[in-house]
Protein backbone atom coordinates (compact mmCIF):
# COMPACT_ATOMS: atom_id res chain seq x y z
CA UNK A 1 0.00 0.00 0.00
CA UNK A 2 1.17 3.51 -0.76
CA UNK A 3 2.48 5.92 1.84
CA UNK A 4 -0.38 9.11 1.15
CA UNK A 5 2.22 12.21 1.58
CA UNK A 6 1.00 14.68 3.99
CA UNK A 7 1.59 17.49 1.94
CA UNK A 8 2.16 20.84 3.34
CA UNK A 9 0.46 24.48 1.48
CA UNK A 10 3.10 26.83 0.70
CA UNK A 11 2.31 30.17 0.23
CA UNK A 12 1.05 31.29 -2.98
CA UNK A 13 3.61 34.73 -2.53
CA UNK A 14 6.10 32.66 -2.22
CA UNK A 15 5.82 30.12 -5.36
CA UNK A 16 8.62 32.33 -7.40
CA UNK A 17 11.09 30.57 -5.06
CA UNK A 18 10.59 27.49 -6.68
CA UNK A 19 9.90 28.62 -10.14
CA UNK A 20 12.33 30.83 -10.62
CA UNK A 21 15.68 28.91 -9.99
CA UNK A 22 15.09 26.75 -13.42
CA UNK A 23 14.45 23.42 -11.84
CA UNK A 24 13.25 20.97 -14.81
CA UNK A 25 9.77 20.23 -13.81
CA UNK A 26 7.13 17.76 -14.52
CA UNK A 27 3.39 18.63 -15.98
CA UNK A 28 0.72 16.79 -15.52
CA UNK A 29 -2.75 16.88 -17.51
CA UNK A 30 -5.57 14.55 -17.55
CA UNK A 31 -8.35 13.67 -20.36
CA UNK A 32 -11.26 11.23 -19.69
CA UNK A 33 -9.38 10.70 -15.44
CA UNK A 34 -6.51 9.25 -17.26
CA UNK A 35 -3.37 11.32 -16.35
CA UNK A 36 -0.48 11.68 -18.25
CA UNK A 37 3.09 13.74 -17.36
CA UNK A 38 5.98 15.36 -19.61
CA UNK A 39 9.08 17.06 -18.23
CA UNK A 40 9.80 20.03 -19.26
CA UNK A 41 12.32 23.61 -18.44
CA UNK A 42 11.23 25.85 -20.90
CA UNK A 43 8.92 28.10 -18.02
CA UNK A 44 9.33 31.42 -16.34
CA UNK A 45 8.09 33.37 -13.50
CA UNK A 46 5.49 36.55 -14.91
CA UNK A 47 3.50 37.45 -11.66
CA UNK A 48 4.17 36.88 -7.95
CA UNK A 49 0.51 36.99 -7.19
CA UNK A 50 -1.40 35.50 -8.29
CA UNK A 51 1.35 33.69 -9.52
CA UNK A 52 1.42 33.46 -13.09
CA UNK A 53 3.94 30.76 -14.92
CA UNK A 54 4.42 31.02 -18.25
CA UNK A 55 5.42 27.49 -19.72
CA UNK A 56 6.58 25.91 -23.56
CA UNK A 57 4.41 22.78 -24.14
CA UNK A 58 4.82 22.41 -27.92
CA UNK A 59 1.47 21.33 -30.25
CA UNK A 60 3.59 18.28 -30.99
CA UNK A 61 3.66 17.14 -26.92
CA UNK A 62 0.62 14.83 -26.22
CA UNK A 63 0.17 16.72 -23.31
CA UNK A 64 -1.07 20.04 -25.42
CA UNK A 65 -4.37 19.12 -25.93
CA UNK A 66 -5.13 17.87 -22.92
CA UNK A 67 -3.95 21.26 -21.72
CA UNK A 68 -5.97 23.31 -24.24
CA UNK A 69 -9.00 21.24 -23.59
CA UNK A 70 -9.23 20.81 -19.75
CA UNK A 71 -7.85 24.40 -18.82
CA UNK A 72 -5.99 22.67 -15.96
CA UNK A 73 -2.48 21.15 -15.17
CA UNK A 74 -0.19 20.37 -12.43
CA UNK A 75 3.76 21.59 -12.22
CA UNK A 76 5.54 19.14 -10.18
CA UNK A 77 8.60 19.66 -9.05
CA UNK A 78 11.06 16.32 -8.92
CA UNK A 79 14.36 16.18 -6.61
CA UNK A 80 17.75 14.50 -7.87
CA UNK A 81 16.77 11.28 -6.78
CA UNK A 82 13.98 11.20 -9.47
CA UNK A 83 16.27 12.55 -12.05
CA UNK A 84 15.97 8.77 -13.54
CA UNK A 85 12.51 8.61 -13.90
CA UNK A 86 12.48 12.48 -15.36
CA UNK A 87 14.50 11.43 -18.31
CA UNK A 88 12.49 8.38 -18.56
CA UNK A 89 9.72 10.58 -18.79
CA UNK A 90 10.97 12.85 -21.19
CA UNK A 91 11.70 10.49 -23.60
CA UNK A 92 8.57 8.72 -23.98
CA UNK A 93 5.16 9.88 -25.31
CA UNK A 94 1.65 9.13 -23.04
CA UNK A 95 0.10 8.49 -26.91
CA UNK A 96 2.00 5.40 -25.96
CA UNK A 97 2.20 4.34 -22.86
CA UNK A 98 0.73 4.87 -19.03
CA UNK A 99 4.21 6.46 -17.63
CA UNK A 100 2.91 7.13 -14.00
CA UNK A 101 2.80 2.83 -14.23
CA UNK A 102 5.54 2.54 -16.64
CA UNK A 103 8.04 4.34 -14.40
CA UNK A 104 6.58 3.91 -10.87
CA UNK A 105 5.15 7.24 -10.25
CA UNK A 106 2.27 8.01 -8.28
CA UNK A 107 -0.90 10.06 -7.77
CA UNK A 108 -2.89 11.82 -5.29
CA UNK A 109 -6.08 13.88 -5.61
CA UNK A 110 -5.48 17.67 -6.17
CA UNK A 111 -7.93 20.46 -4.20
CA UNK A 112 -8.43 22.41 -6.99
CA UNK A 113 -8.31 21.01 -10.76
CA UNK A 114 -8.74 17.50 -11.61
CA UNK A 115 -5.43 16.75 -12.73
CA UNK A 116 -3.64 14.89 -9.79
CA UNK A 117 -0.59 15.70 -7.56
CA UNK A 118 2.77 13.71 -7.65
CA UNK A 119 3.49 11.92 -4.76
CA UNK A 120 6.97 11.78 -5.47
CA UNK A 121 7.60 15.56 -5.98
CA UNK A 122 8.61 17.41 -3.33
CA UNK A 123 6.84 20.63 -4.77
CA UNK A 124 3.29 20.55 -6.74
CA UNK A 125 1.41 23.57 -8.01
CA UNK A 126 -2.03 23.52 -9.04
CA UNK A 127 -2.64 25.23 -11.99
CA UNK A 128 -5.19 26.71 -14.99
CA UNK A 129 -4.66 28.08 -17.86
CA UNK A 130 -5.25 31.99 -17.43
CA UNK A 131 -4.09 33.28 -21.17
CA UNK A 132 -3.88 31.00 -24.09
CA UNK A 133 -3.46 34.13 -26.84
CA UNK A 134 0.52 32.87 -26.94
CA UNK A 135 -0.21 29.54 -27.64
CA UNK A 136 -0.61 29.47 -31.30
CA UNK A 137 2.41 31.92 -31.86
CA UNK A 138 4.82 30.27 -29.28
CA UNK A 139 3.50 27.23 -28.05
CA UNK A 140 3.44 29.20 -24.85
CA UNK A 141 0.33 28.82 -22.14
CA UNK A 142 0.16 31.30 -19.15
CA UNK A 143 -1.07 29.49 -15.98
CA UNK A 144 -2.88 30.55 -12.73
CA UNK A 145 -1.00 28.34 -9.55
CA UNK A 146 -4.03 28.06 -7.64
CA UNK A 147 -2.86 26.26 -4.82
CA UNK A 148 0.62 24.93 -3.94
CA UNK A 149 2.06 21.95 -1.80
CA UNK A 150 5.24 21.37 -0.49
CA UNK A 151 6.24 17.36 1.17
CA UNK A 152 8.10 18.56 4.72
CA UNK A 153 9.57 14.84 4.60
CA UNK A 154 11.87 16.08 1.50
CA UNK A 155 13.60 19.02 3.72
CA UNK A 156 16.22 20.31 1.38
CA UNK A 157 15.19 18.72 -2.28
CA UNK A 158 17.92 19.35 -4.47
CA UNK A 159 16.25 20.28 -8.40
CA UNK A 160 18.23 19.27 -11.26
CA UNK A 161 18.83 22.12 -14.19
CA UNK A 162 18.84 21.01 -17.50
CA UNK A 163 21.54 21.04 -20.12
CA UNK A 164 21.02 19.02 -22.85
CA UNK A 165 20.93 15.61 -23.70
CA UNK A 166 20.78 14.34 -20.50
CA UNK A 167 23.09 16.35 -18.38
CA UNK A 168 21.60 18.24 -15.68
CA UNK A 169 23.51 20.22 -13.18
CA UNK A 170 22.63 19.13 -9.44
CA UNK A 171 21.87 21.97 -6.92
CA UNK A 172 25.22 23.11 -4.78
CA UNK A 173 25.73 24.96 -1.70
CA UNK A 174 23.17 27.75 -0.73
CA UNK A 175 25.19 31.64 -0.41
CA UNK A 176 23.12 34.30 1.41
CA UNK A 177 24.13 37.40 0.50
CA UNK A 178 22.53 40.79 1.77
CA UNK A 179 19.55 42.15 -0.81
CA UNK A 180 16.34 43.49 -0.44
CA UNK A 181 14.86 41.58 -3.70
CA UNK A 182 12.60 38.99 -3.63
CA UNK B 1 44.79 48.52 -18.57
CA UNK B 2 42.18 45.88 -18.56
CA UNK B 3 42.89 42.35 -20.27
CA UNK B 4 40.29 42.63 -23.27
CA UNK B 5 39.01 38.84 -22.63
CA UNK B 6 39.42 36.61 -25.80
CA UNK B 7 35.57 35.66 -26.16
CA UNK B 8 35.30 32.67 -28.43
CA UNK B 9 31.59 32.51 -30.47
CA UNK B 10 29.67 29.92 -29.41
CA UNK B 11 26.85 28.28 -31.85
CA UNK B 12 23.10 29.46 -31.97
CA UNK B 13 21.65 26.25 -31.60
CA UNK B 14 23.22 25.31 -28.61
CA UNK B 15 22.83 28.64 -26.56
CA UNK B 16 19.59 26.28 -25.21
CA UNK B 17 21.85 25.48 -22.84
CA UNK B 18 23.04 28.27 -21.20
CA UNK B 19 19.68 29.84 -20.81
CA UNK B 20 17.50 26.70 -20.11
CA UNK B 21 18.73 25.83 -16.49
CA UNK B 22 17.84 28.66 -15.26
CA UNK B 23 20.98 30.95 -13.67
CA UNK B 24 20.81 34.29 -12.89
CA UNK B 25 21.30 37.02 -16.37
CA UNK B 26 22.60 40.35 -16.55
CA UNK B 27 20.90 42.43 -18.75
CA UNK B 28 22.75 45.01 -20.69
CA UNK B 29 21.19 47.92 -22.37
CA UNK B 30 22.45 51.42 -23.89
CA UNK B 31 21.12 54.78 -24.40
CA UNK B 32 23.41 57.58 -26.23
CA UNK B 33 26.29 55.31 -25.92
CA UNK B 34 25.95 54.88 -21.93
CA UNK B 35 25.11 51.43 -20.74
CA UNK B 36 23.58 50.30 -17.98
CA UNK B 37 22.86 47.02 -16.59
CA UNK B 38 20.20 45.44 -14.29
CA UNK B 39 20.04 41.59 -12.96
CA UNK B 40 17.12 39.46 -14.18
CA UNK B 41 15.83 35.78 -13.30
CA UNK B 42 12.41 35.64 -15.24
CA UNK B 43 13.39 34.50 -18.74
CA UNK B 44 13.12 31.41 -20.72
CA UNK B 45 13.73 29.70 -23.90
CA UNK B 46 11.01 29.55 -26.61
CA UNK B 47 12.75 28.60 -29.72
CA UNK B 48 16.40 26.29 -30.45
CA UNK B 49 16.93 28.50 -33.56
CA UNK B 50 17.00 30.89 -34.19
CA UNK B 51 16.92 30.87 -30.63
CA UNK B 52 14.31 32.57 -28.72
CA UNK B 53 14.55 34.05 -25.49
CA UNK B 54 11.62 35.43 -23.59
CA UNK B 55 12.48 37.86 -20.58
CA UNK B 56 10.21 39.87 -18.06
CA UNK B 57 12.42 43.61 -17.97
CA UNK B 58 9.48 45.49 -16.07
CA UNK B 59 8.14 49.23 -17.42
CA UNK B 60 9.01 50.04 -13.43
CA UNK B 61 13.32 49.12 -14.48
CA UNK B 62 14.99 52.11 -16.14
CA UNK B 63 16.44 49.16 -18.80
CA UNK B 64 12.71 49.26 -19.86
CA UNK B 65 12.73 52.76 -21.78
CA UNK B 66 16.27 51.76 -23.69
CA UNK B 67 15.07 48.55 -24.46
CA UNK B 68 12.08 49.54 -26.18
CA UNK B 69 13.81 52.59 -27.82
CA UNK B 70 16.84 50.90 -29.01
CA UNK B 71 15.27 47.18 -29.76
CA UNK B 72 18.32 45.81 -29.04
CA UNK B 73 20.29 44.26 -25.34
CA UNK B 74 22.91 41.99 -24.44
CA UNK B 75 22.19 39.08 -21.45
CA UNK B 76 25.33 38.03 -20.00
CA UNK B 77 26.01 35.23 -17.63
CA UNK B 78 27.75 35.32 -14.40
CA UNK B 79 29.47 32.99 -12.29
CA UNK B 80 29.54 32.73 -8.95
CA UNK B 81 32.66 34.91 -8.20
CA UNK B 82 30.31 37.27 -9.13
CA UNK B 83 27.56 37.05 -7.09
CA UNK B 84 28.43 39.76 -4.42
CA UNK B 85 28.20 42.37 -8.12
CA UNK B 86 24.65 40.82 -9.32
CA UNK B 87 23.30 41.17 -5.88
CA UNK B 88 24.84 44.95 -6.27
CA UNK B 89 23.37 45.45 -9.59
CA UNK B 90 19.91 44.25 -8.64
CA UNK B 91 19.48 46.22 -5.80
CA UNK B 92 20.22 49.60 -7.50
CA UNK B 93 19.01 51.46 -10.72
CA UNK B 94 20.95 53.14 -13.63
CA UNK B 95 18.86 56.70 -12.48
CA UNK B 96 21.11 56.62 -9.84
CA UNK B 97 24.28 55.82 -10.94
CA UNK B 98 26.64 54.33 -13.73
CA UNK B 99 26.55 50.77 -12.55
CA UNK B 100 29.84 49.56 -14.53
CA UNK B 101 32.48 52.22 -12.93
CA UNK B 102 30.25 51.89 -9.50
CA UNK B 103 30.43 47.99 -8.95
CA UNK B 104 33.39 47.36 -11.28
CA UNK B 105 32.12 45.84 -14.26
CA UNK B 106 33.97 45.89 -17.75
CA UNK B 107 32.56 46.86 -21.26
CA UNK B 108 33.83 45.21 -24.44
CA UNK B 109 32.04 46.39 -28.06
CA UNK B 110 29.34 43.44 -29.41
CA UNK B 111 29.62 42.88 -32.95
CA UNK B 112 25.98 42.78 -34.26
CA UNK B 113 24.63 45.33 -31.28
CA UNK B 114 25.20 48.44 -30.14
CA UNK B 115 25.55 47.18 -26.73
CA UNK B 116 28.55 46.35 -25.01
CA UNK B 117 29.18 42.89 -23.49
CA UNK B 118 30.21 41.96 -20.08
CA UNK B 119 34.01 40.93 -19.54
CA UNK B 120 33.78 39.18 -16.37
CA UNK B 121 30.57 36.95 -17.32
CA UNK B 122 31.44 33.80 -18.80
CA UNK B 123 28.61 34.04 -22.03
CA UNK B 124 27.27 37.16 -23.32
CA UNK B 125 24.68 36.50 -26.09
CA UNK B 126 23.53 39.75 -28.25
CA UNK B 127 19.96 40.36 -28.72
CA UNK B 128 17.55 41.92 -30.78
CA UNK B 129 14.13 42.77 -29.82
CA UNK B 130 11.84 39.91 -31.63
CA UNK B 131 8.02 40.54 -31.10
CA UNK B 132 7.47 43.36 -28.16
CA UNK B 133 3.46 42.11 -28.26
CA UNK B 134 3.09 40.92 -25.38
CA UNK B 135 5.11 43.80 -23.37
CA UNK B 136 2.45 45.79 -22.14
CA UNK B 137 0.49 42.87 -20.66
CA UNK B 138 3.31 40.99 -19.24
CA UNK B 139 6.33 43.51 -19.55
CA UNK B 140 7.55 40.55 -21.29
CA UNK B 141 10.02 40.53 -24.56
CA UNK B 142 10.75 38.43 -26.94
CA UNK B 143 14.23 38.56 -28.23
CA UNK B 144 16.60 36.97 -30.89
CA UNK B 145 20.04 35.83 -29.95
CA UNK B 146 21.86 37.50 -32.90
CA UNK B 147 25.36 36.64 -31.54
CA UNK B 148 27.17 34.49 -28.87
CA UNK B 149 30.28 34.48 -26.92
CA UNK B 150 31.84 32.23 -24.21
CA UNK B 151 35.24 33.19 -22.47
CA UNK B 152 36.90 29.79 -22.57
CA UNK B 153 39.59 30.76 -19.65
CA UNK B 154 36.29 30.10 -17.51
CA UNK B 155 36.07 26.45 -17.63
CA UNK B 156 33.63 25.10 -16.00
CA UNK B 157 31.73 28.30 -14.54
CA UNK B 158 29.18 27.54 -11.55
CA UNK B 159 26.00 29.45 -12.06
CA UNK B 160 24.11 31.21 -9.20
CA UNK B 161 19.72 30.47 -9.10
CA UNK B 162 17.87 32.65 -7.65
CA UNK B 163 15.49 32.14 -4.79
CA UNK B 164 14.52 35.53 -3.20
CA UNK B 165 16.38 37.93 -0.70
CA UNK B 166 19.67 37.23 -1.99
CA UNK B 167 19.79 33.41 -1.48
CA UNK B 168 21.17 31.59 -4.14
CA UNK B 169 21.62 27.66 -5.59
CA UNK B 170 25.25 27.34 -6.81
CA UNK B 171 25.68 24.42 -9.26
CA UNK B 172 26.59 21.65 -7.78
CA UNK B 173 27.54 18.65 -9.15
CA UNK B 174 26.46 17.17 -13.09
CA UNK B 175 24.77 13.88 -13.91
CA UNK B 176 24.62 12.70 -16.86
CA UNK B 177 21.83 10.21 -17.71
CA UNK B 178 21.22 8.67 -21.38
CA UNK B 179 18.34 11.17 -23.40
CA UNK B 180 17.65 12.12 -26.63
CA UNK B 181 16.41 14.92 -26.09
CA UNK B 182 18.00 18.42 -26.63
Amino acid sequence: MLKRPSFRPFPLDRVYELIEPGPVVLLVTARGGNPNIMALSWHMMLEFEPPLVACICSSANYSFEALRKTGECVIAIPARKLAPKVVKVGNTSGRDLDKFAAFGLSTTPATQVAVPLVQECFANLECRLFDKHMVERYNMSILEVVAAWVDPRQKTPKTIHHRGYGTFAVDGPLIKLSSRKP
